[in-house]
């Protein structure tokens, strides 16, 4: 198959396609014949295969030259493949365990086979549904702590980032989306943006005037195109993640560049402060408070996790060219690596609330929205729960620099959620 | 010559080698018999000759696959010389007139002919020979601002800018000889610093015990190796350029990479405050006053030039994806535009000054000196004018973020000079 020219696969195509990939076949057997093959694609961008064998079963995941969910009218590049390949091989030496193990990856297809992780739900789909995860923030804290540690220069050989830098620079197309649809699009009248109406709509058009917000946006647009600080997953929220109790997979991460350490974090952030406010769409007698405290102890876990870990592995790997122990730790000053850290964790923290605040808007006034919300069919509820995490991604966006603490955060929003004239 | 393999060339291997170049036939002559060709690379990493022919003279200049300065126990890569000419076209694209026309490259013999400038000679000799050079402020002012904006994504397609990216982000040796020489080998032993020796001892084991020092030295190292904001000439000081009066060229943009605004401007602003301090080592009953306030003028000139065609081609010329229009102008918000513009601004402000102070540093305690102070021959002069760049150097590192005008930095630099008790 390594030799023909693109062409998507079907179901009824793939498994005389793929019949003799022995990739495959050693997973789930060999007689292609008895393949069961689900297209389960969510239709936003790619195919999405379930391939079940006598033996097992595995995910066969081919991109697309355009958008799926919008048609050939919006080309994409088939090389995101390539990216999302080259990501989650690296994922996995960074954190081993929570991405899904890749078997195979065809270059000229854009397509990679990986392992089937099942009985795993989309992590969104397990908030909404309001189930309790143990062990979700820690994985995701640890999750973002090592991946972003670990490409960048406080760890790698700076010439090995430096070529990995500028391989990911070819991503630029998928770049491109976020750098529109995130950073631009829903702070002005773009075409393609969208939001509960008419409820909104006061709201809306403040926040549209709001210099001080889009100021903010564009400044943490700035320094996403320009912060070439580590390989990020790209595109973390929690619809790239997958989970069973006690267990937490990331993938997806055809976004994968070289940006900034805070892009990752304040993504994740968001998607969880959205979830909170959204819980009240999907309430019936106030059944929802422990998810609600679930939704915020997750916060508070993956932040902590996250500057802890960091700080451990600034401690035992920082082998990188940055903050060399030569400096500080081989002359007795340990305080000296302790205020640097400070400093870089500061910068992190002010930047992941900065990334979180648009991510927050982005997803309720842009093209891409978040079933969190989405699936609130009552549009008055549905715009009173949006409306809290616009007025939340506003006052995180715009007060990014005077902002302490996380619990100061989660405080606010409870503040919020409780509809107290703030 | 472009298919045989690499070979240095020599004052007499260059006639036969070249003769029938038509880049170099149709400047000077074609009788390459009648050429003169002398060698004048200043020594430290490249061949450069001048060739004389009877209708006019060219620069052939051709990289060494190691240092020169050193010997072949430190290999350095051919490539730069690639980066150089890729370098100088889009400088020259950037900031017309300004950089020496290219009149031809060859990748495989790593060598750039090029316009000889003469009668120019090297800014820095000219600063220690006392000569005012009118313009000079203004026409390096105009060259950081326009080469850097027309380079970022305030300016450039961000496809465009990110290819251009990925194809410097190869230049992986030349800026791992900033990474060490600049940023860390001058705060701690390493094997190949240098300092005027024991004048300076107790200074210079005080600024290697400087915690806040070194931490703010490696803030800037990684804002230097993370910050890939635009493409940087990436060695601006005053050996990188040549004039006449009323003149002013940039040469060797070798060590080209996309990086952050502000090590140009920091390092441009650095070796003419170094130079302020060397006025006393040259001075012969006080005839050096008009060469200092000359000094001052021109770094308050190339702060206020650069600051205002920054804001002129923000105004006219912000056609990349960062601070668009269709958010702030289109929507009638000029002064969110200019609020913008302000933050931007001051950022690139506080960073040069993190990049002045440090390049402060490394020139009288790293391996690569000026001559500036080197030409003082009284150890103990050189010792106390070089005393004054060290302090100036660390306070502007320390305190860049609560400095607030080059006046006021110029204003510390007097005091110093008056050897008051600071």
């Amino acid at each position: 198959m390594d030799n023909q020219a693109f062409e998507a696969l079907t179901t009824a195509s793939l498994p005389q396609r793929l019949g003799s990939n022995s990739a495959l076949t050693d997973r789930i057997g060999t007689d292609a014949s008895t393949w069961k093959v689900r297209e389960v694609g969510d239709g936003n961008l790619n195919l999405v295969f379930i391939v079940e064998g006598p033996d097992g079963s595995v995910i066969v995941k081919q991109a697309l030259p355009y958008v799926r969910l919008v048609g050939d009218s919006w080309p994409l590049p088939l090389k995101r493949s390539f990216f999302e390949y080259n990501a989650l091989i690296r994922q996995a030496d960074r954190m081993p365990g929570m991405v899904p193990e890749v078997l195979h990856f065809d270059e000229t297809q854009a397509l990679i086979i990986m392992e089937f992780l099942s009985p795993h739900i989309i992590l969104r789909q397990a908030l909404i549904e309001g189930q309790i995860l143990p062990g979700l923030g820690p994985d995701l804290g640890l999750f973002v702590a090592r991946t972003l540690f670990r490409g960048s220069d406080l760890s790698m050989d700076t010439k090995k980032r430096k070529a990995d830098l500028a391989l990911f620079a070819d991503n630029a197309e998928l770049c491109d989306i976020t750098e529109n649809l995130v950073f631009s699009d829903p702070y002005f009248d773009a075409e393609m943006n969208a939001h509960t109406s008419p409820q909104l709509d006061g709201l809306v058009k403040e926040l549209r005037a709001d210099r001080d917000l889009k100021v903010a946006a564009q400044a943490m647009k700035h320094l996403f195109a320009a912060k070439a600080e580590t390989l990020l997953h790209g595109d973390l929220h929690t619809g790239s993640v997958m989970v069973i109790p006690g267990e937490t997979k990331v993938i997806d991460p055809e976004f994968a560049f070289y940006g900034p350490m805070a892009f990752d974090v304040g993504m994740m952030l968001a998607n969880f402060w959205m979830n909170y406010f959204s819980q009240s769409g999907h309430e019936q007698n106030g059944d929802r408070d422990d998810m609600r405290a679930f939704v915020l102890t997750t916060i508070t876990e993956i932040w902590n996790t996250f500057a802890a870990e960091f700080a451990n592995l600034w401690r035992t790997e920082r082998t990188g060219i940055l903050y060399q122990a030569s400096l500080f730790e081989d002359q007795g000053d340990i305080l000296g690596s302790e205020q640097a850290l400070d400093g870089v964790l500061h910068d992190i923290w002010v930047d992941a609330l900065g990334f979180a605040g648009i991510e927050m808007h982005r997803r309720i006034l842009g093209l891409a929205h978040n079933a969190d919300f989405e699936s609130i069919e009552d549009a008055d509820l549905r715009a009173s729960c949006e409306a809290k995490a616009l007025k939340l991604g506003r006052h995180i966006a715009v007060n990014r620099g005077i902002i302490h603490s996380i619990t100061e955060v989660n405080n606010l929003a409870e503040r919020l959620q409780q509809e107290m004239a703030v």
